[in-house]
Parts: C-alpha cells; sequence; structure tokens
C-alpha cells in the first residue's frame, strides 16, 4: 500500500514500545481489519517529525479475501486524520517494500522568509536569512553519482561493517515564492543523509561556506566535517520506485 | 500590527473566557511586554478552527518607548508556533483596525482528490467527488456587487436590527493541481458568509444543484434556503485593505 502521513504526531515510522509511531498505528489496523496479526515492511523508515506522502508498505494477506478498495476505506476510517492510505494493490510474492525498492524520492522545504508561516510550521524549516541557490546547486551537483556519504550519515551503533555508500540520482534546487525546495533521488539514502547534507547547503547558500566546501566535507569521511542537520519537518518521502512501476 | 495564525488550536479570534482564542494569547503576551493591560481590536474576527495570514489588530501604546522591532520579536517569541506577528506599525491616533478597514479578503482551499492529505488535513477540505469550476464561477458572478446575504449569514441573537447587506468586490474560483480555490473581497462580511457560500459553491460543483440557484437563494432572504456551511479549517483570512494602504 501507498501510504501519506503527517509525521508531527509520530516518533518516526518504526515500531517502538511505549511511543507512538506510524507502524504501530498502521499494523494495529491491519490487525484489527484482516483478523490477525499482520506484520508490516516498509520502502524508508522515517525519523521523529519526517513525513511521508508515497511510503510504501508490503504486508501479506489472504489476497482472495482481501477487497483492496474495502480495506483501504476501513484503515482509513481508523487512522484519520495523520495517516492516509491511498492506494492498495496486489504485489507479487516475492515483492518486498524495502528490498524489492531501487530508488527514493525525497523533498525537503525550506521558508525562506523575514517571519515564519503558522500555516505550515509543521511543513517546513524557517530560515531568515537570504538563501542564493545558484552555489547550493553547484554543491548538489557535486554529490551526484556514487560516494561514501559518512559525512553526512548518523552512524548506527548496533551495526558492525556499516556501509555509507549510495548512488545519488537526482539533486535539484527550486524556488516557488518564498519557497525554497531539494528534489533529492538516491538508490538509497542512510540515516539522516538527506537532513545533513541540506544543514550544509544552507551554509552555503547563507554564504558561510563556499560551494567548493561540500567535496572536501565528502572526502573528509568523518561526520564533525558537516553542521548540523537541518530540522525534521522540512523532509518528506515523497515516492518509492520499483522496476516495472512506480 | 500584521498578525498570521493556524486557528486550528483556537476557540476562534474573539476573547472568551475559559477556552483558548488568538485575542487571549495577543493581549496576554502585548500586557507582558508593555507592561501594562492592552486591549486589542480586530479587522475581521475568525471563527474556531479559521487561520489568519494577514489579520490586522490594532492598540494603544507610547509609541515613543516602543521599538517595533524589538516588539515583533519578543511577541514571537512568546507566541510561536501557532501565531506570528508579521509586522508592527505606528499608525494615526484614529486608526482603528475595525472601522478603519475598507475590504476584507479571504480565501478558501478545496482538496479535490479521491483520498486526503494529512499534510494539510487542517488547511483545506477534502472533496473526494470531482468538481465542475465553470458552473462554481458563474455563481460567483452572481454575488459581486451589493446584495443582501441573510440566506448565507448565521444570525447574532444579542444583536438588534442587525443588517445582513454587503459589497462582494471580487469572487474568483482557481486551481492549482488537486487544489481548488476561492478568492473573495467584499467590504464586510457577515457571520459564516465565506464558509456558507462556499458550502452553496460546491453543491453547484458536483452537480447537485444548477448554478442558478445561488441567485434563487440569495433572493430567498432565507438561512434555510442554503446548504450547510463549509467547514472552517479551509478558510483563511488573507488581508485587511485600508485607505493609503494595504
Amino acid at each position: 500500500m501507498t501510504v501519506a502521513y503527517d509525521g508531527s504526531p509520530f516518533r518516526g515510522f518504526a515500531t517502538n514500545p511505549d511511543v507512538r509511531t506510524v507502524q504501530d498505528d498502521l499494523e494495529a489496523a491491519l490487525a484489527t481489519v484482516l483478523r490477525r496479526p499482520t506484520p508490516t515492511t516498509c520502502a524508508g523508515r522515517t525519523d521523529r517529525g519526517v513525513h511521508a506522502r508515497g511510503q510504501v508498505v508490503s504486508f501479506d494477506a489472504d489476497a482472495a479475501h482481501v477487497d483492496a478498495f474495502a480495506l483501504t476505506r476501513a484503515l482509513n476510517r481508523m487512522l484519520a486524520p495523520h495517516i492516509t492510505v491511498r492506494d492498495v494493490a496486489l504485489a507479487a510474492n516475492d515483492f518486498d517494500a524495502r528490498f524489492s525498492c531501487i530508488g527514493r524520492t525525497y523533498r525537503y522545504r525550506i521558508l525562506n522568509a523575514p517571519t515564519p508561516d503558522p500555516l505550515v510550521h509543521h511543513l517546513v524549516w524557517h530560515v531568515r536569512e537570504p538563501l542564493d541557490l545558484a552555489p547550493m546547486q553547484l554543491a548538489a551537483d557535486r554529490i551526484l553519482g556514487e560516494h561514501d556519504f559518512t559525512t553526512f550519515s548518523k552512524r548506527n551503533k548496533s551495526k558492525q561493517n556499516e556501509t555509507f555508500v549510495r548512488t545519488v540520482e537526482r539533486a535539484v534546487w527550486g524556488q516557488t515564492g518564498a519557497t525554497v525546495q531539494l528534489e533529492i533521488r538516491a538508490n538509497a539514502f542512510t540515516h539522516q543523509m538527506v537532513r545533513s547534507l541540506v544543514g550544509m547547503f544552507v551554509e552555503i547558500g547563507r554564504g558561510r561556506r563556499p560551494a567548493v566546501d561540500m567535496g572536501h566535507a565528502l572526502q573528509a569521511l568523518d561526520r564533525s566535517a558537516a553542521p548540523s542537520p537541518a530540522p525534521p519537518q522540512g523532509l518528506v518521502f515523497e515516492r518509492a520506485h520499483y522496476h516495472g512501476h512506480d
């Protein structure tokens, strides 16, 4: 299924005892409708406060007894208003939302204006200083292709031999009115990679660092070479890409 | 001052004992910063759940001892994230946000899509059935000029001899992607007038009534001739207009 959610009230996507997560809400609703425990897998685990418009979630069910339209309606009645199931579809038996996924697209939105906009305070990072998009785009071009993103990754202490090599396929900055936005696609992202990159892009756009610092920081392979990550509320998981269809 | 707010957590603009209102929060912050009780007047009292990007609020203060920039910053520190003071400016002594106001502009936003968008659930009315904008615009043209809006007004029982005659100066429907939006300006609006008109426009756009019903309903001068008002969360008070400057 394709799922959209406002990340504000959740402590991230992944199941976590004692706190409210998107996956816990989804699995509770699925269990109620399908009348059995229904574990799920997602295309990309989002952090606390991060949103999604196109998260993909797979689960096993008895396809002969599930009507996709009725299931969508029943889930949405339980999940509104912070989660919406946009679509439920039958997939091949070997489909897995995570391991079949060949690409992820995220957007990061910045409100670049003198004062914040309370109507979208949970959807943007408010940056007061005017941003210069030209050097930000130069720096974005620098990360295209396969790189080791150690500098821009939060390490997971429980994982041994973790690799931070990822391939960025698209990284484009655009502007509509006071909204400045990055669209970025990669085969996969490391933990906090987009927010960490955006922290660097904004340093460059504010004129605090030159665009070439992106390359220097990448090469350093050292998290201390990156500025603080951008806050989570500007980030939206827009799409998961699969062979044959998006 | 010009004020923006997310109406979701408030029970409307106007002061009201025992519940949280925008005016109460504003006056509490003003009293703290200016060190004296500071009553306010606004260009348009918005209802529970209705938002603003350009509400204008006037108050008396000792101009010689108020720095507009410092006041804005101090207020915003107290009012974030649901209220933002966008601007504070000195006005003529006889200026009054309500009685000097010669026009008000509101927007009403509808998400016209099969499924809701949880990221903006507090900012739009989600309407599933496809809307046909052509008859909606015909109906909007019909309300231009001076009319008695009794049919589209909620009566205030405490007011004797209340008049519902208002002049609509602009009423334009537009569409961007799945978002359908009305921009409407009048010299002033009666209580629930925009939401009540939008309720009728959407009946027309859904094909449940012909566009000429707008004229019939207006002429009926009877609230029972109007469908239910549209929900509050789609409504934003965008601008208050004054002679000389907006």
